[in-house]
């Protein structure tokens, strides 16, 4: 078993609080990986021997982005829709629709080659670590072949039959309902280890998004929901009776939602690509940190609502437009994606975790947001 | 002299509005060059021979990117001041000097490397023309050696011994536009295309403005003017009473100051950086393009109020929050940025324009407001 010693880290975001407030900064550190795990974190100058070294000149590591959001299992572009939406058009879930027709015409080799370069894309941005979510099939063979392939790509899958209600039970709603807590669930479960629904008015209401969940906790999954984005509704409150690790986008939320997600430990991922391209107010992260909620980012990549991949860049935004601190910020693309997805091995790199980590072109995490759009990933280890 | 071939271009931007509308998108376009000019554009079958051909498997390819403002003639890093204000402190114009003293201290070596970096940066980001400014000297000596750094560089120069009053001239303002009108100038005008003036509460007022812009005229040297940055003023007005080419920020414009640069055929160059990272609202480019003005985007790179280099971010921005569309913004960032700098030769890809030109990873020009953040030019030729 070999060692490699990372040297000359000019500023080292461990997550660990017991260095420096809550990113645990290290300044001039190094770090030591053994087979594929951190094994050794300090001061540059008590760095231990090791079989291999290499000098990052100054630089700044981070850990590895955790995007717990993406809806990777998708074809098709939706780029002339995003041009209509500029030229004035507003933004509505039934262009959902367009994306489910191109998926179930793509074959599985399609979609695989697909993720397979979206997770590349993310990659370079420094997202080591990323959710892949069904919703784009909507019948039993496209969920279950949508999650068959995100299988092959990462554990963190997640089954979205409940993303809206197919062009084919328009009529009936209530059967479709049926079909996703049903056969649905039986032929996507063994390919997720989570279990979604889309709570919003277009979508589903609080009754059927239980239904799903319960469902889907019955087989064994992990529940987990869309709540809140395009208006005021019943999903947050939802998501913290049934106790959710997290509830994602709480764009619209009352003071008895903020008070509920207090007091249940429920994480609020927020999702800013959403709003930025919907030209939607965005949710008000600082509200939420100051009343105590656990905030994590992330991309909510998909082609319709949010097509962006970079976790750099929702970082910026929840900065500029979201009353966030660079470092609560960058916090919240890591260690609060991975404690989104219930994970304690990533979203940060004391001893004992995994060796996911992102050298910057910058000698300061805080250029993440100081230097918005520019690609600062100079290399991701993974 | 030998011609290459670019074949299999899914959609090519020419700007040229012969083709289709104000930006001249040609469908499976080719196009070859000779010589470092554009010689032949036209529809993939119709393509003449040439020494060497490139397919490029139906990406997109737009005009490099135009970038008319940017202050890299700096040394030092303001990290720290950005963070404190994005944790609530307030920008002031003021933390320029933290720049001058860092800047002043720096060898001519460490400056050109500083430029170096920073260019190799915007041309990965697609950036292939940019305009680069003095203005952290602030001494005679200062300024002109910047200014012979920046010259290595661009032919793009601007002389911009006017950004603020420096601290040894604190109690003297008007003994320092006395410099700059004339021993400054004197030093700086060999290695200078442009003059320039911030024109702000808190710089330069109206007269003190047009005074440097008249003696830099009086030099040979092309003004332009930084007006209506952090609140309403007379810069503006005063760049339409002298014809300027370009005025840059005009954030807050009132019904007059749009009507002059509509009746002017001054250029209001937006720089959307500028208000992302200071948290201020945003110039209105729809009302500006409503009326009849001509609108370019640049990054305004500096390393205190937008410390952004990138083109295909400020492009995001003006399309998400000043109500430009895709076609407005991309038009913006090159033709309009050409336009800016008074060039013919750049900013376009039509017959006899430099072969400027960046590959984007996308089908479509589109993409680049779509998927913000995603760093889409996968290869730049200049």
């Amino acid at each position: 078993m070999t060692s490699h010693l990372l040297t000359g880290i000019g500023e080292l975001v461990t997550n660990d609080p017991s260095y420096d407030g809550s990113l645990g900064v290290l300044g001039n550190a190094a770090l030591v990986i053994e087979a594929g795990e951190v094994a050794w974190v300090g001061p540059q100058a008590e760095a231990p021997d090791a079989d291999t070294r290499e000098d990052l000149g100054g630089r700044a590591v981070i850990p590895g982005f955790v995007d717990s959001h993406a809806h990777l299992v998708f074809a098709g572009d939706r780029s002339a829709e995003f041009a209509a939406r500029m030229a004035g058009e507003s933004y509505s879930a039934g262009g959902i629709r367009t994306t489910v027709a191109a998926t179930r015409a793509a074959t599985d080799e399609q979609l695989a080659a697909h993720v397979a370069r979206h997770l590349a894309e993310m990659r370079r941005q420094g997202t080591t670590t990323v959710e892949i979510k069904s919703g784009y099939g909507l019948s039993v063979r496209d969920e279950a072949r949508g999650l068959a392939v995100a299988s092959q790509f990462t554990t963190e899958t997640t089954f979205l039959g409940a993303h809206v209600v197919p062009p084919e039970y328009a009529d009936d709603p209530a059967g479709y309902v049926d079909l996703v807590t049903g056969p649905m669930l039986e032929a996507a479960a063994p390919y997720a280890t989570w279990v979604d629904a889309f709570c919003e008015r277009g979508a589903f209401d609080a009754d059927q998004s239980r239904a799903v969940l319960r469902a889907g906790m019955a087989k064994g999954l992990k529940p987990r929901l869309h709540a809140n984005q395009l208006g005021p509704g019943p999903g947050v409150q939802l998501a913290c009776e049934l106790g959710l690790v997290a509830v994602d986008h709480c764009t619209h939320l009352d003071d008895a939602d903020v008070a509920a997600l207090a007091g249940s430990g429920t994480i609020a991922t927020l999702l800013p690509g959403a709003e930025f391209s919907t030209r939607s107010p965005y949710p008000d992260a600082r509200r939420l940190l100051d009343a105590g909620v656990t905030v994590a980012l992330a991309t909510d990549c998909n082609p319709g609502s949010s097509y962006t991949s970079s976790m750099p860049f929702c970082l910026a935004v929840a900065v500029r437009d979201m009353g966030m601190t660079p470092a609560e910020a960058l916090w919240a693309c890591t260690a609060g994606g991975a404690a989104a997805l219930g994970r304690e091995d990533v979203g940060h790199l004391g001893v004992g975790a995994r060796a996911h980590l992102a050298v910057l072109d910058a000698p300061s995490y805080v250029h993440l947001a100081y230097r918005p759009g520019v690609p600062l990933v100079l290399d991701v280890r993974a």
